[in-house]
């Protein structure tokens, strides 16, 4: 073996860090009691300042981004006893943190169904500058017929969701990129506002949308908008693969991270980019406390309510009966030797492993083994070992954390395991950049990447 | 005569304030030139700070409100000389303006033609709840070729706009009034989030637009946004008589202001309203300085460029040759003799007043005589004369004003104008109320106002 050649791919391997990104939903967190719990303010669903300050957190413990859910509907399940999901609107949230903030980036979902290519465009675009070059948007396709119906639809089919997704995608850039880099010039002494010949429409029509552009915003300190895309599906592989530069994912194992992440990874190679230039960011929920009990009975509080489904629900994922009326003992050697993990459930397995630990049934599911995506309940230092064997076995480029109550637990995440990620050597001491294409290492843009343009889809009227 | 009567008349004209606003455009002013004036940033086009900066100076002045305009496409006419005239995006500036005043109304242009309803409902909400109860929806139809071809379309007949934003506006209140008033009560200690009876879908559908509903948004402290309108044409009377509280207005004439306000305080009682209930605003644009002198030299700074085109255009206006290499001169006994004000311009009698009054040709241009709205040159007395001139004889109930250059045209009508029509008590000394609704007086509303209801619009589904 040639010593020299792995001294290098040791240092390569250090040198690379992980993405962290903060989901910002409802303003209360992720967990459906977190509302309720002591010390957090009953009216952050409302607050524009509790996103800030929670954003703040984040950047304190100099996350690459927050992240922006949104799903314009189906958002009223529980209103009886639960609060929606989502924020009240994404793009005012964002302004306002980019406002009270100075390096995070600001991505939100803006659904490619149901909105006009122009006024997307125009409005990340204005973030972009707002912000001075952090603005990214999570470009999905809208599904669900609640939603739908909120615009007095029905939902197209898939094709034609995706269809139209890849020309509002090329149309979005096209008007993005309609300023060249230095087409602004505002020379107040030879009143040149602006170099005319370098401001262009763009005159795109497709089978769904057209526009003639040009866009009326210059380019931000990033050139425009970075593009993440949120799913995984073929049709997610292939519009991410195209367009986007980081992927918000949803895995519950390392080998299924790891399949999604090179999917990924090979839709970009099709299209001729380089795979590094997209990041696959599997979803992550915690609650952070100083032991394992103490962040149980933590997660027992927030969820307490759920039990009784939840059993219910575990039944079927360990196909044994279950009892409710027995939440404080483990599962009998019975119930262990009798239990059949759900194959059609990817949490199964886990949740096997956990009840074997012998832990009681309350505790088993304290531990998150229902929820959407992996949980940490513990301290900060299995966070930390779940990331790095994560992103060490090439299932992930990062992770977007969904702290179970925002008031503490971003705080908990930042001073517990954060500091442990930096003294291992694989998440950045600080921002090195200021802008999120920087964040991320994402090749500069301006307008639609040559390399994925395709008159195919969106032709020169 | 009876004395007591006569008393109270007085009182009740003495008590009645006028109304102020903010055009709050590209962020330099309103006069093509404001770009290139000294101590103007020249980046104020992209800068967020900039808008920020001048709401709170029509803050300081108790404006009860500022207002952006938007058009999306027409903006890029002479960009190699002149900004752009509005805002990157309307609704990120009033994010930010919201996020750093206290009580001034914010009021943004939105298109019922290229705009899905759920999307501004739920942008203007969400608006109305961040800034505590301050949001209007200047609600507007979209024409212009320039403007359809950014959607990918062509202009739809006056017919269909206008027959769409009734829906669309009928649809969005009801979206709107979609949680009533007490619905959200996020009570800790009892669990309930939410009345979820009191949270109803809508179930509307028209010919244009339609929407399930309901919107996830409770309440603001004013219940919901106001509706403003702009334009004069039947169409606009009939749309602004049965939703609008207020209109943002064009004339020139207190005579031609009279009249529009009398044909909108007409529809409204068509619709059952009280005709208080609609105010009408028309624009005003300043050059506020020491003396008449000081203000027309500035405004030649401003405009001096332009002149050539102007000359030509006040040919036409006036009905006589003009020579642009005599700007320097006033014009002839002979000149003004001949002169005959075109019919079709209804600028053109005050242009022939200046004109007689002896001022040079340079400064008859300065006196803004071909401007989109009644101009003044000259002190803050004679800005306060004509508001109080107008305000009196039922022509207006307040004005939008478009300083000519921000940075220091907001703040000359502050000091200048506003002290002047506050001891004349035509303007309040301070705010009463908190919410836009309270500036305007408008009566409180959720959801459809039922007086203005109609099933052959909008009908259940």
């Amino acid at each position: 073996m040639d010593l020299s050649q792995e001294k290098i791919e040791n240092s390569t391997k250090v040198d690379k860090k992980m993405l962290i990104g903060l989901h910002l939903g409802n303003g209360y967190g992720s967990q459906p009691g977190a509302w309720r719990m002591p010390g957090v303010d009953p009216t952050s669903y409302t607050s524009f300042d509790a996103r800030v300050k929670q954003a703040q957190s984040a950047e304190r413990g100099k996350f690459q981004f927050i992240f922006l859910p949104d799903g314009p509907g189906a958002m009223l399940a529980d209103i009886e006893n639960e609060a929606p999901s989502f924020n009240l609107d994404v793009m005012l949230t964002l302004a306002a943190v980019a406002r009270e903030t100075k390096r995070i980036g600001l991505v939100a979902t803006g659904s490619t169904t149901f909105n006009e290519p122009y006024n997307l465009a125009r409005q990340f675009k204005a973030l972009d500058v707002m912000s001075h070059g952090r603005a990214g948007w999570n470009a999905v396709t809208s599904s669900g017929e609640a939603v739908a119906a909120n615009y007095g639809r029905t939902i197209p089919s898939s094709e034609e969701r995706y269809g139209r997704a890849h020309e509002v995608i090329q149309l979005i850039q096209a008007l993005w990129g309609s300023w060249e880099k230095d087409a602004w010039v505002h020379d107040q002494e030879s009143g040149q506002f602006a170099k005319s010949e370098q401001i262009l429409p763009i005159n795109l029509k497709g089978k769904y949308v057209g526009s003639r552009g040009p866009l009326y915003i210059p380019p931000s300190e990033q050139g425009q908008p970075i593009i993440f895309h949120a799913g995984g599906s073929p049709n997610a592989h292939e519009l991410a693969g195209r367009f986007a530069n980081a992927v918000i994912g949803a895995a519950f194992t390392i080998e299924d991270a790891r399949a999604q992440r090179n999917a990924f990874r090979e839709a970009a190679e099709r299209y001729g980019r380089n795979p590094d230039e997209i990041k696959y960011i599997p979803g992550l929920m915690t609650t952070i406390a100083k032991d394992r009990r103490t962040a149980l009975d933590r997660r027992i509080q927030l969820t307490e309510h759920l039990f009784p489904q939840r059993v219910a629900y575990l039944q079927q994922m360990l196909g044994v009966r279950l009892d409710i009326n027995r939440l404080n003992e483990p599962l009998s050697k019975e119930q262990l030797e009798a239990a059949r993990p759900s194959p059609f459930d990817p949490r199964s397995r886990h949740a096997l492993k956990i009840a074997k630990e012998g832990w009681r049934l309350r505790d088993v599911l304290a531990h998150g083994v229902i929820d959407y995506h992996p949980v940490i309940v513990g301290p900060g230092m299995e966070a930390a070992n779940h990331m790095q064997a994560w992103f060490e076995a090439g299932a992930a480029d990062g992770f977007w954390i969904s702290a179970d109550v925002n008031a503490d637990g971003i705080d908990a995440f930042v001073d517990e395991v954060v500091p442990i990620l930096q003294e291992r050597g694989l998440f950045h001491q600080d921002y090195a950049g200021k802008t999120l294409r920087e964040h991320l290492g994402a090749p500069e843009q301006y307008g639609i990447d040559p390399r994925v343009s395709s008159p195919s889809k969106v032709s020169v009227v």
